[in-house]
Formats: C-alpha cells, structure tokens, sequence
C-alpha cells in the first residue's frame, strides 16, 4: 500500500554525469540493487549522514572523504545495510570503491558510497564486484529513472525529480533521487537521497545550501520514528553549466538554485512519506504561535510519533482526544486552557475544550480524504513549523513482521 | 489477543474497605463501568498522577484533595476519560464526589475519583448519579474481582492481587487492582492503579513508599510510549490492623510492608504489559554497564518503543540489526565496538559486531519463544536497569484504529 503515486515528470540529464543499475544479486528477489554514476573531473561535493551512533560503514567511508570536496563517482547498493559486519564492512565498502576507482581509472578517495538494506547480515562482495565492469559499460546519460529504482528496498516506486534554473545566462539543471520508505524519522529520515546538478559551485558553498535544505525537507518527515544507520544525502556539482564558480550560497544570483534545492529535497521528503511502509494517509501537522521552532517541531513530533493518533488516522476515526493527549505529553510549556486545534478547515478543540460548534461528521468529513491537515495554535509565541506524517496502518506491521523473509 | 493471562490468585478482603461495582450505562456494550469504594474513617491516602499537561478533571480533583490526607471513598468509572470538557468536566467530576458523599454521609473532600475512557466527549453524568445509590447498596468486603473488571477498557481480563504480611506481629493486608491496556508508556504507564490495606501508616510514609515503587513497575513499561491524561495510582490504609502507627517508611519493621507493596506495583505493571493492546509477546529489556540509571532507561525506553523492533518480534524475526539501530539512537554515549547484545542466552552482537559464533537458528529460537529477554551491555559504567515491553502487531492496530466504533 502506498497512496498517491505522484505522476513522475520527466527526468532531465544532468551534463557530467552518467548512470547505470544493475540487478547484481543482493536482493534475492532479482530486482536492481546496484547504482553507478560517475562523475566529470572536478565534481564537488556536499553530503549529511546519520546521528545515530552506529553508523555503516559506507557512512564512515563517505566522511572521511568529504572534507577533499572532489566526487568522481557513486556506488549504491540495496538489500544489505552493510552495518555492524566490524572491519570486514569497511574492508568491504573500500574494496568496492577501489575497484570502481581502477575500472573508471579515477582517484579512490574521490569515490563515494552508501548501502541501504539489512542491518548486521555480511555483504556478499563479489556481487557487486563482478557486477562493476558491466555497470561501466552500461553507463548512460539518460537512466535516472532506472537509478532511482536500484537504490529502492521497501519502497514501492522510484523517486526523482528535475528542475533546470538560469544563473548568469546559463541553463543549470538539476535532478535529484531519493529512497525511503521505513526507519523514517529525523535526523535525518531513514533515507538515500542524492542530488546532482551541472551548476559550477565549490564544496563548503554546495554543504551549506544542503545544510539549510535538509531542515524543512529530510528533517521534518516521520513515518516510525526510527533513525537509521545509513541515512545518506549528498550533492554533487559538475560545474559543466559554466555558470560563475558560485562561492557565496547566500548571493542573489543564487537564489534560484538554492530554492530548486530545497524544492526537490521537500517534494522528495514528501514522497517518501506517501510511500511509507503500510501508508493510506498523508498528514501535514502545522504547529503555530510556539515559542521557538524548536517547541514547535518537538509538539509537531509528538503528534507525529504517536502510535494512537497514526492508529486513529489510519481508522478514519476523528478520535481528537489523542491529539491532544499527545500535544500534552511532548515537553513543552503552554497554557492548555488556551490552545486551539483545526482538523482540515474544522475547528474541533477551542480553548482547549471541544469546540461548542464541532459536529463529528464534520471531523469524519476530514478523516475521510487521503491527505489531512492537523493544525495546532499553541498561542503561546510566533514560532511556527510544518512537519509531514503519515498513519500506522496493518500493512505497516505486514511489510515489518516479515521483512527479511 | 493478550498472553499469558495469570492465574489469579485468592483476593483478601481488607479490613476497613467495601466495594461494589455496576453497569451505569457508560459503556454501550453493558459491561461494568462503575466502581465505587467506601473506607473506614482516618484512612491514609497517596497519590501520583499523570505528567501530561493535558489532564482529566478527576486528576485536577484529586491533587486538589490529596494534601488532607484522608480518604474515605473513592469512585471511578471507565468508558469516558472525563478530559477537555473544561469547566463541565470538573463539575461533572466534583457533582459525582459530592454524591457520593452525601449518600455515605462523609465529607466531600474525603472523595477520590478517576475515569479512564475516550478523551473529549462528555461524560453523561446522569448515569452515574443514578447508579450511585444502588452501589451504596451493594458494598461488599468480597467484591474485588469485580472491582478490577469495572475499571476495564480494553483490558481481557481483570489485573488485581493480595498479599499478607505481619508487622508487630500483626496480620496486614494489600490487595492492588489496576487496569491497562493501551497509551501505556511512563511516566507513568496509562494506567489507573489502586492499592488497599489496613497498614496503619501516616499520609506521607505512604506516600514515600508510593513514590519509590512506582520507578521499578508502572515507571518501567511501555506499551505504545503514549502518556496518557489520566494515569492515576493512588494507595489507601484504613490502619485497622492496629500495628504501631508506621511515620518513617524507612524504619526496618516496615520493610515487608514495602516489599509487598512493590511486588504488587510491579506485577500489575507486568500483567498490564502481558494483556497490552494486541501484545503477543512479553518483552523484558535489561540493560547493564551504562554510566547511571537515567541512560540505561533511555536506552532500554528505545529499544522498547522501536515500531522496527516491536513488529520484528510480532513477526519472529531474530532482525538484531534493529535492536542495534535503536540503541544507537537512544542519544546516549557509548563505545559502539564494545557493546554486547543477547537475545535470550544467545549472544547475538559481541564487540558491537555480529557474534561470530551466532547462528540464525539459536536467534529464532529465542523469538518463537512468548516470553522473550533482551540484554544489552553498553560496557560504559555499572548502572543497570529493566523495561518491560512487547511486540507491536496487527490486532493493536485493529484495537486503535476503531477504538470509538
């Protein structure tokens, strides 16, 4: 289950970077688990990684080569976390970059990589290791869409987006894909997300426009609650549009990039959740008049995280008592005498009592439809926050119970 | 669905305290939702009540009351939790006390009350009011099964229990009742819990007994991590057993009386577990080597509340990966290549990485088990501590999802 598979707009190449998918043989299921792409010399690059403390070792690979800002290439596996396996998962994850750094004859360290799958179970190498000349051989400008589906586990379809910009006369595009579709909670969402442009920008400037786009995008999503071991974003720039070398990410001119950034990293965040584990609802939780954002995002959580709020949605059941029993219990200061809560358009708690004019089939109206809107009026500040969810459905307990079999 | 529904055992009557218990009508289904208790005079009482900002007016009415000391009734109903009803509710609340106590003829600041139930809708007070003669009527000493089941929601069945002890070679008396099954997650659990005996103990040694075995039973569970607004433990001592009246809970003639007041709190809090919403398995989380107790519960409180673990033991996955997961976000500081992790007696992780010597069938065959241990050793300090959890699966989904209906 999934709801509204979003009509895939076509996908724009990317001057400077080729792709190719392959099923290599990770997933039992034969399904493509192998991602390539390589990169024109002088790529730079931007990347945020997991705050958990265990951590794959993709992820430790992958930060120690950031601070040299230079990617030539990117190899991502499904179906195997490549987590918790000691330094035989090191070893594993600098040997598949190593060979993919002998077969397209670039530098090691400028080799990137992630891996999203089980926790804790050995990858088997040679799969991906005998699979890596024919990825060079297949390498293509055109196979976004088969990229974003190599890099897919429980998630029922592939996820990518294009925008093209003007800067300094020049066409700039940028195409970005993602995978989910559990373990989704900040910081960050269980999640791959890997966006590439032919903007020319240097490394520290391309970090901060990411630091700032994860935010109200990755970090603002919920599906479980559960931060993952790998979670992976990271940008690349090839600098072929010729634009001026960007240094500054704050200028003027480069407002139109730094907001198709934030565009294609919100549009995915909000797919991953419409393509949660089990979801039927897609819930938008507006939290205002919080003291800080911070308040305001840990009240927006709170709501987002409770399994009887997810339990009540995915019922269509207006049971608004949980929402505002999970307000209360999410550590933040309010006067509970004056906050309001809005179902959709509908009022149904005033003062924070049942609104007198709230009829039930007002409520059952919203709890209908497949998108929903919670918003919260804590009235205690200006601070506000929008933070996307999703229900907790039988489906969820389904793909979860039984993933590895 | 619930596991192991224990055998209960004979309940003792406790001197100094009568029960009877009714269908009033609150529950559509025309189950027992009426609880009434009288006590003799100069009962002692304590209490501890829910952290949720959010709270019933029963709550508001008892805290009002408590610091007196002396209890002489108490009513509680269940099928409305008597929540955000604003001023009506805390009329409706101080209306059925007073009826109480007009009909007993004690003074109404002597009244105790809670309700557990839905949140939000109005409580139909009529019900109760016209109940309460015909429960004055029906006050038994033997009635404490029936005590338990009145207080039910979504329990299967009821949760009460009696021990005996002698203090100055007096016979004393406890019987507990308490009730779960859902929002369960400290501080404290959803629950209401209530503890009788004929000890002859001041107000505030109770109260210090109270507030130390709450952290080893109701503060050490979790269901779904949903606090509810109505959580309520209180405990009640008529003193009819005539022992030397007890002022210092400390004192060493005391001890088995606050031994068998913690057993009670801490079975109760595990039957609430073991009859939780949907609970197919009995999870008991030991974490030990942390660097104090706060850490060891946060780290034990995420394995516990991890939908990836709970659903992983619903299916009978040995998936260790995720206990790992979940522990590494806990947002504790540890050495992640020293940690151990057993799953029963198997040893599961050794130094952070997969037991070389685990194998998969010693892992299912802890999983297939009803009653399962996990331990964790974070190998940073001496502190330990124990949750007790349990398995997220289709029928808690179904039990919330259409809770109202």
């Amino acid at each position: 289950m999934a709801i509204g598979m979003p009509k895939l707009q076509p996908l724009s190449p990317v001057p400077g970077f080729k792709t190719a998918a392959i099923a290599c043989g990770i997933k039992a299921n034969g399904q493509k688990d192998l991602l390539m792409v390589s990169m024109a010399p002088n790529t730079t690059v931007a990347g945020l990684f997991t705050q958990n403390l265990v951590v794959a070792a993709p992820v430790t690979l992958c930060k120690e080569r950031l601070p040299k800002g230079i990617a030539q290439a990117l190899i991502v596996n499904s179906g195997n976390a490549n987590v918790a396996n000691g330094p035989q998962g090191m070893e594993t994850a600098k040997t598949i970059t190593q060979t993919v750094a002998n077969t397209l004859e670039i530098p090691t360290d400028t080799v990137f990589t992630a891996s999203t799958g089980v926790i804790g179970e050995t990858l088997p190498i040679e799969k991906p290791l005998s699979a890596i000349p024919k990825l060079t051989a297949a390498l293509t400008h055109d196979g976004w869409l088969e990229a974003a589906t190599a890099i897919m586990t429980t998630d029922t379809y592939p996820k990518a987006i294009s925008k093209k910009v003007v800067i300094d006369g020049k066409n700039i595009t940028i195409t970005g894909i993602a995978k989910g579709a559990g373990m989704i909670h900040p910081n960050m969402a269980t999640l791959l997300a890997f966006i590439f442009t032919d903007a020319a920008i240097t490394s520290p400037a391309l970090q901060t426009i990411l630091n700032e786009a994860i935010e109200a995008s990755f970090n603002s999503i919920s599906v479980d609650g559960d931060t993952s071991t790998n979670d992976t974003l990271m940008a690349f720039a090839s600098g072929l549009a010729e634009n001026n070398l960007i240094e500054d990410p704050h200028s003027a001119t480069v407002v139109p990039l730094v907001d198709a950034i934030n565009d294609i990293c919100q549009e995915l965040a909000q797919w991953l959740i419409r393509d949660g584990e089990g979801v039927s609802k897609f819930v938008t939780i507006n939290v205002v008049g919080a003291k800080n954002q911070t308040e305001a995002k840990q009240v927006a959580m709170s709501v987002a995280r409770s399994p009887l709020v997810k339990t009540a949605l995915a019922g269509c059941d207006p049971n608004w008592g949980r929402i505002l029993c999970a307000i209360g219990y999410a550590g933040v200061e309010f006067n509970v005498e004056e906050i309001d809560i809005y179902l959709g358009d509908v009022q149904i708690v005033k003062g924070g009592v049942r609104d007198p004019n709230y009829k039930e089939e007002q409520g059952q109206e919203v709890m209908n439809q497949e998108e929903i809107t919670i918003a919260i009026d804590l009235k205690s500040g200006v601070a506000k926050r929008t933070i996307w969810s999703c229900d907790l459905t039988h489906d969820y307990i389904k793909i979860n119970a039984d993933y590895r079999s």
